[in-house]
C-alpha cells in the first residue's frame, strides 16, 4: 500500500526546513480587489530563496536524507526552478548536487545552477535521453533522484507554503494554486483540507496546457502532450501520487486564457510591484476567466515564483 | 527669514498622515549584499500608495489646508508621480484637485489621475507654458498650488520615509536617496542627521543629469539643463529650499553612469522581485560605480518609486 504524504508529513517538514527557508510575506493590494471584486490575498513565494515555493520541497527532501545517502548527492533533470532549488538545498547540507540539463536549456540558467555549486551534466532534449543520462549518473555517482513533484517529501515540503498562509489567514473561501506536475497543489490541499475544512482548494492551469483538468474530470491520468503556454513552469503531467492526491482533495481545476495568464501577470507587476513569473498570475488570470465564481469571495493565491527572463516579457 | 521644516515637523508629519500612508516594508538581499560588499537595506517606497514615496508630502500637505483652503482644491503641474499623489491625497481629504499636464503627457498618466479623480487641464509641454496655465486654473478656481518639492509640508512628508528606515535600523553607516528636485532627500537628511547624528546621508544622480552634483560642489544653484537619462524622476533643478538644506545637512552626492542605473534596475528585479522605476535604481548605481566606498559598510537606501511603462523597458 502506497503511503501518501498527511498534514502530519507537513507539520514535520515545516520544522524540518524553516531555519532554511524564508517565511515569505503575505500581500494585498486593494485595486486588485476592486477589479476582482473579491478579497485576494497573495502568499508570495517569488520572494522565497531561489525565487520559487521549489526551495520548501528541495530542503525538505534533501534534509531527510540518511548521512549515507546524502554522502553521495542528490540528482534531477530540470531546466527550472527544481534544479536550482535542489543544488541550493544540496549546497546548504554541504552535499554534491547532480543535474541533468538538455544541451538547449537557456545559458542564464545554466549558469544559476552552476553558481549554486552543482555539477550540470548536459543530455540531448529528449524526455527519453533526460532519463537515460538521468540513469547514468545516478550509477555513476550513487546519487539520490528527487523527483521534482511526484515525491512525498517534495509535496511535504510544498505544502508549508499553504500551512503558512493559512496561520495568518483562517477564515478563506477558497485557496488557489497553479497546477503543473501538482506537487504544489497536493501539498496545498493536504494543508488546506486540515487546518480550513470548509475552505476550497481550486487549482488554476493555462488552458493550453490543460491535462490536469482533463484528468481530473475523467478520473484518469492523462499526461501532457505538446503543451502550448507562457506559463513554462507548468508544461509537466500529473505523477501517480499527485494525482491520487489532486483527485481526493481539490475541489475544482479551473482554466486560464493565454491572455488572460499575460495580463494577470501585467496586473501583479503594474498594481502590486512585485516580480512573478507567467506560472505564478495564473490563478488570477482564471479569476479574470470565471469573475462570477469569486464575487465577494476571500481568496488565498500562493504566487509560485518569480524567475522570468526580464529580455523576454510578453508585453 | 525662511523658515525651513526640521525633525519636529517631520514627526507632526508622521502622526498627521500614518492614518493614510502604507508603512512600507524595508527588504534585504543576500546577493546583492555579495555583489555590493556591503549590507545593503532597502525602504521600498515601490510599494507606497500611488507606487511612489510622494503620497507622503503630498498628503501632509493636503492634510495641513484649512477647512477653507481645502474647500477650494488643490493644483500642481506635474505628469510624473506627484501629480498622481496629489490626485489620491485630494480624494481621500474629498477636496478637488486640478493637475495641469503637457498635451504630450502618456495616456497612461493622464488616465491615472484621472482614475484618482482629478480634473486635468493640458498645456503646450513647455515651463512657461505649464506655468501659466497653472496661474489660470488657481484664478479661475482658487485652489492651493502644491508644489512637488520645494515647500516645507512635502518636504517633512518625504522625510517620513527615512524615519521609518531609521526606526527599525538604527545603526546604518549611510543612509541613501536620489536627488531630482531635492524633496525627498531634504526629508531624508533633516531625519537622518537628527535620528542617527553619525550616519552619512549621499545622494545619488544620474551623470546625465548632474545639476544637484554641481550646485552641491560650486554652492551655487545651477538649473538642470537638457538633461539625458532614463531615471526620468530626476530631471527636474533643485528648488530654493531644497538646495539650502542640501547644502547644509548632506555629506556628498555621487554620480550614477547610466549603463550602471539600467544594470542596478535589472538587478533589483531580477534578486529582489520587485518592480523599481529607474529613477529608483540610482543609489545602487552609484555603489556599483563606485564600490570602495562601500565596502563592508550598512547602508540604507531609499527606492523611491515603482511606476514604470512595462511596455518600454530597457533590458
Amino acid at each position: 500500500m502506497t503511503v501518501f504524504p498527511d498534514f502530519a508529513s507537513i507539520e514535520m517538514a515545516h520544522k524540518r526546513i524553516e531555519a532554511y527557508i524564508h517565511r515569505t510575506p503575505i500581500l494585498t493590494c486593494e485595486t486588485l480587489n476592486r477589479i476582482a471584486d473579491a478579497q485576494l490575498i497573495f502568499k508570495c513565494e517569488n520572494f522565497q530563496k531561489v525565487g520559487a515555493f521549489k526551495f520548501r520541497g528541495a530542503s525538505n527532501a534533501v534534509l531527510q536524507l540518511s548521512e549515507k545517502e546524502a554522502a553521495d548527492g542528490v540528482t534531477t533533470h530540470s531546466s527550472g526552478n527544481h534544479a536550482q532549488a535542489l543544488s541550493l538545498a544540496a549546497k546548504e547540507r554541504g552535499i554534491p548536487a547532480y543535474i541533468v540539463m538538455p544541451r538547449t536549456a537557456p545559458k542564464v540558467k545554466v549558469e544559476a545552477v552552476k553558481g549554486y555549486g552543482a555539477r550540470v551534466t548536459f543530455c540531448e532534449p529528449t524526455l527519453q535521453a533526460r532519463e537515460e543520462m538521468l540513469r547514468e549518473v545516478q550509477e555513476r555517482t550513487g546519487a539520490t533522484f528527487i523527483h521534482p513533484y511526484n515525491h512525498n517529501h517534495v509535496i511535504s515540503g510544498q505544502g508549508t507554503a499553504a500551512k503558512e498562509l493559512l496561520e495568518e489567514f483562517k477564515d478563506l473561501d477558497i485557496v488557489m494554486a497553479p497546477v503543473g506536475g501538482g506537487g504544489l497543489l497536493s501539498g496545498t490541499a493536504i494543508s488546506t483540507k486540515h487546518m480550513a475544512p470548509n475552505t476550497l482548494v481550486w487549482a488554476a492551469e493555462p488552458k493550453g496546457a490543460d491535462d490536469a483538468y482533463r484528468s481530473f474530470h475523467e478520473k484518469a491520468l492523462i499526461p501532457s502532450l505538446q503543451p502550448q503556454t507562457i506559463a513554462d513552469g507548468l508544461l509537466t503531467s500529473l505523477g501517480s501520487i499527485t494525482f491520487q492526491i489532486i483527485r481526493e482533495q481539490v475541489d475544482d481545476i479551473l482554466l486560464a486564457k493565454e491572455e488572460s495568464i499575460v495580463k494577470a501577470m501585467k496586473l501583479i507587476w503594474e498594481r502590486m510591484k512585485i516580480v512573478v513569473e507567467p506560472s505564478a498570475a495564473v490563478p488570477l488570470a482564471a479569476i479574470l476567466d470565471s469573475p462570477y465564481r469569486f464575487k465577494g469571495k476571500k481568496v488565498g493565491i500562493i504566487l509560485s515564483g518569480g524567475n522570468v527572463d526580464l529580455g523576454k516579457l510578453p508585453f
